[in-house]
């Protein structure tokens, strides 16, 4: 069903089992989604990969863990990426997402989809109130 | 520029006239901003709008109104609206968006953008860890 | 298969049969199909789209109904959303939609594909004869 | 502004010259806007372009000419391409278009984009009901 | 599964042999693969469609056979096409595509996608420089 | 004009201008182009993309550095980032790519889109012998 052969055994590679036990300590779990399955047919992508969502979704930064999640589904939705939908739903309910929370991401981004595209349609142009740069 | 002529006076119109001091009393603002002037091409389609607008991103709720307009923008850029990630860039820094905010949007989007592509160049099957219905 | 867990029972909320019996009534059939029963895991989404698709689909307008019902089909195969394709590929051919038609429609969305991408290719400038607002 | 540099004086080359003319008396008027003058930087590709839009678009079909207009737009919308929005809105309203209907194709096709990512933010199930083919 | 009801017997039209005996001779290869024989419930549209595959894609041009896969399989990733995605994969490799150009591949698409957005999402003023048009 | 408001002298700070050091090293040219000057906003941003580019699209690997620019011309052109769209033509110019060769991406990428729509709209089933994987 997917484009590519996964390795069958991805930790027999060291760069691989390095970066699944990061994963691993990083998460205080013992699960590897697929996604890093996947990307292991190449350690140079799935270091880089890894090292990037750590560093951005998985380090304390102004924005709290949960309010990250919830802007990575939404632009998994609008980019209709199945596996992505799947995996950051169950992520944002694992770091607290309610159902009432769901319920509003789902609002917030197909009323965003429907009035970007009223705005794309009608060509509104910028006020200049919202200009900063040149 | 634009794809559709505007009315001149919008507010000559009741029905338009009425939304517009919605949206002022409900922002605390005199000011309206493009996409409403146009949208008042039809007082049924400006009436809709706002009305959504105002029940998903105005109202309090579970989420708070910082996130919700995080979410929105997230979405604009990935929807590749160019007004409306004038707006809602705007829109989040009347809210509260720091710099140091604005920077890990981008930062979640553009990973997020990332990941999603990567996910479906792979066409990697779901985890039935993820799923939750039938 | 899902992301979200629909409710066994829908009916058993008065808001969610309200909406079911106001379906069932317009379209004239029993057949509740799966958008709506996904939908129904949040009365206010539930209600508030219905109500939408109601407004704008199945009430007489300066558009005629199969004419409504392609133009939401050719938006749906743009936006890739494999459930609506299939519902609205349905619902078109319910409202007349021949062989014959189908297969223009699926001429026009590519051909229009084709030309979209070649026109933001070249970045194109806009033409001032097809210029009507500011 | 563009990303090509369009031909000076296209009508040099007599191939393309033989599809502006084509243009010209398909459509009856002398105005040949952008999108067929920066095309003509490569004879092939304009002559390829063009004789699908005339055999889509501009031949009698089970579509009638405005309604292939309309769903143009849409697709144009949805892509997201500025000059095709600009050039279709007009080219629909030359079909007659109404502002009533022009109103209707935006309420559609907003609506359509945000049922079309509540449907893939859900990840719905197809009923067995729409299936048509294996 | 599919959304239309491709023919059971597509040969039996003549048209459609003739189309499927080209694609045959081209490939060098018994194997007619679905999008083929979904195309075929539309003699027209399937002989157009296989004659601009022909043309740009089985044709000796500027750029080699592997180079224009390649092509092919970024933009499909991008537009999310799932069967595409895996027959151009599987095209790609037909045609000398190794393992490293595929994660390369890979790497490219998303870090394209990265920085498209990043773009998108401050704005970008475009440079003087790259302008070459009007 | 942009979303964001780019630092004055953005080498001021001591990592801008490492990186920009290093950009112009890389390229062996004094041009710093304005998605640099806009990421300089932030530091670690700037950074991070930078190394992911200079590793990607400056280091030898198993394609020629034509191809991957005709790679990443190709994904901004289905992503329709205006910047991307510019800045990479007149990359690939600069390495090489020759006005037919700017014509056929042109034409597979038109190409590819048309095709993947057709597909998506007729929901076509994979082919068993493409797929590889699980």
């Amino acid at each position: 069903m997917s484009a590519i052969q996964p390795p069958a055994n991805p930790e027999e590679k060291p760069r691989v089992k390095a970066v699944f036990d990061d994963i691993r300590a990083t998460r205080g779990s013992d699960f590897i989604n697929n996604i890093w399955r996947y990307l292991a047919f190449d350690a140079d992508l799935l270091e880089r990969t890894w090292s990037e969502v750590k560093a951005v979704m998985a380090t304390p930064s102004a924005l709290d863990p949960l309010t990250k999640e919830l802007l990575y589904l939404a632009v998994s939705i609008i980019n209709n990426c199945n596996y992505c939908i799947h995996s950051h739903s169950a992520g944002a309910r694992a770091k607290g997402m309610t159902d009432e929370m769901h319920v509003e991401v789902l609002k917030i981004v197909s009323l965003a989809a429907k009035t970007n595209h009223l705005s794309n349609a009608m060509q509104v142009p910028v006020d200049p109130e919202f200009m900063v740069g040149e």
